[in-house]
């Protein structure tokens, strides 16, 4: 079997139109020298997932004749009613609003198919998350960046560009605990937002994967994305109970369920019973467990952001501007010396035994060379120790 | 909330051009009176699904914490490397052209988002999998509609078309056991659908779900589509080891291993490590377990094919042409008298207490009126004692 440009040529535009991996999934960041600590991922701390508790919550379900078989078969492409129910009060909504997905990225994927036409205008974060941007491409490329700042996504300013003419399909944002700028957006901008995407008639897609995570500061709030019709809520276990689980949910306005429903169940009919059927059981067998949880993992982080933050002040003085996070899983200090090189000083630090995402990584406007200035530093999934070591290597490499 | 015209038009294309639910999902079949009979579904038998069996490697895996961690986090878009490897083995191909999906549906969506320009025609079966063409529309809707004759999808057909100027993206077939026609693909027609795919450079979307499940004639073999540049070979394990699980998979061509990736990584990441991790566990602790779950199965379902066409035969002598199936889970007979009217006898049969798919139901050509004189008959899922009853009503009907 050989592949030309002949065969390539039976592509549709769609898979055309797909950049190829960079950046996360870049080979050399991917294999990195052995030793090498990776402050890379927004991935959960292995000592924060539940493994016991799975346990149980499986071995009861196919031990149960009658739900071990349903979990083999199919179920509803909304989700499965239990787990809807669940997820229905703990964001204050009716449950016929909820659709489970196979995770964030899933819920992403849907709403841009749903409401983003091909090669229509969306506003996203700038940094931005770029799993949003690869996922955007199954519609669009063409994005309108708009700052983040001390508050979350700048929306007077996309008030300011659609006053003068612009226009976008949809506004992305990461509201809580920004990825990567640590940021949450305030409750007064919240309101704006939405009142700005019902005055032009675009749909705010609101991702929320870290929104449990909070271990400082004042919950701003989703109600006002929840009680509007022109906010897609997107929301997942992946930062609780782990990735692997791909379970996660939308919260949509009403006349969005059907087709959203209609794109799901053609693209892969359902998210696994399986999983559906064991996260249901450990949230629903102890109302307290899943806050429990949170909390072990929250308390976790605070303690990993508190160590990073140490280190770096006491190692790095005065080379980074650093914010003080008040949950999730990023640090996302800011190079304080222009005269600092970030593409050396990463591959310095790379040498040196320590790899983390370079905030040019993040740019969605690269003509703003604000985001190349930053580090995005994952402190999650390390231990102090290794948190420790980590500064050491990069004040080597400063 | 309110949702009126205005807020719908938010929708793209894509979300607008999807079609409402209908057949399977139709509200008066999914909330049949109570006691109804449903030969329905192709669905597993519970019987057939190895709980026992699932529960002992999900306990293995929960309490081995290295393997229960690595299945909480991510795992690669392709699949697992084990998973991979055992169904490279399986289908003779290297691990390299794997692609592990959520299930057959997931397989085609993704097949058709990739070769499937929007708006292009695609051959399909005549009658098709309706699934297929849901799964379609997030393409297209136009179709070259091609009979499904005693030894499967009739290539010569194509073949006269495409010599008199019709083009097609793809042709889609369910080359073993078809659903709903019962026959298989016979080899030399496999050849030549591949030959065919060759020469006017279309690709063969190959979707073989039943395919394990033979219990008579000959194997007609998939070495032809799993050589070929021109064929997507979809599989899954939802016939053997459950639809919850959704875990499937696809056979590429090298040159179509990347973009797939590339697609299936925005759509959702991956494929549930969890399912995976379960799944790979059943399938290579002992290498001669699957093969003796579908020994199993396939033995279940050869005796409930031959006890509804005793049935039928005994209670409807005449009223149906039969052909016995080779394997696969259901019966397509077709009604000899055409003074009955199948709107009618459908009804009269839900009034009796037993419901199945009229064949109107997977006509791809509503011009051809053939599939609305057979019944698909699902044995696989009722037990004997429910298939004989079934029959039993189903001649008060007549």
């Amino acid at each position: 079997m050989t592949a030309g440009p002949e065969e390539q040529s039976g592509l549709t535009a769609l898979a055309r139109g797909l950049s190829a991996p960079k950046g996360f999934v870049d080979a050399s960041l991917a294999a990195p020298a052995p030793g090498t600590i990776r402050l890379l991922g927004g991935i959960p701390a292995p000592a924060a997932l539940p493994v016991e508790a799975i346990g149980k919550a499986s071995a009861q379900l196919w031990q149960a004749p009658d739900a071990a078989v349903a979990s083999l078969q199919y179920s509803p492409a909304r989700g499965s009613a239990a787990l809807c129910d669940w997820i229905a009060k703990r964001e204050g909504v009716d449950p016929s609003r909820i659709v489970v997905t196979n995770g964030g990225m899933h819920g992403l994927a849907l709403a841009v198919l749903t409401v983003v036409e091909r090669g229509a205008t969306v506003a996203v974060d700038d940094p931005v998350f770029p799993g949003f941007l690869w996922a955007l491409e199954v519609s669009t490329t063409r994005t309108l960046p708009v700052p983040v700042v001390a508050d979350g996504f700048d929306v007077e300013h996309l008030a300011r560009r659609l006053a003068t003419g612009a226009r976008v399909a949809a506004a992305y944002t990461v509201p809580d605990f920004h990825n990567p700028a640590q940021v949450s957006l305030s409750a007064p901008k919240r309101q704006a937002l939405i009142e700005l995407a019902e005055r032009y008639g675009f749909y705010v897609i609101v991702d929320n994967p870290y929104r449990e995570l909070r271990f400082a500061g004042q919950d701003q709030g989703v109600a006002v994305f929840n009680q509007s019709d022109r906010a897609i809520h997107v929301n997942t276990f992946t930062k609780t109970l782990g990735p692997g689980w791909r379970v996660g949910w939308l919260v949509l306005p009403d006349h969005l369920v059907d087709p959203v429903i209609r794109l799901r169940n053609r693209l892969d009919v359902h998210t696994s019973s399986v999983a559906q059927a064991i996260i249901e059981r450990l949230l629903t067998d102890d109302a307290d467990w899943f806050d429990g949880i949170v909390r072990g993992a929250t308390a976790l982080y605070e303690e990993r952001a508190g160590v990073l933050i140490d280190a770096l002040q006491e190692q790095l003085p005065g080379a980074l501007d650093i914010v003080a996070p008040e949950g999730g899983l990023f640090l996302w200090p800011r190079l304080t010396d222009d005269a600092v090189d970030p593409a050396a000083l990463f591959q310095r630090a790379a040498a040196h035994g320590v790899i983390y995402q370079p905030g040019e990584f993040f740019a969605a406007d690269p003509r703003r060379r604000s985001s190349a200035r930053h580090l995005r530093l994952s402190y999650s999934d390390r231990t102090p120790e290794e948190l420790r070591e980590a500064v050491r290597r990069l004040a080597l490499a400063f």
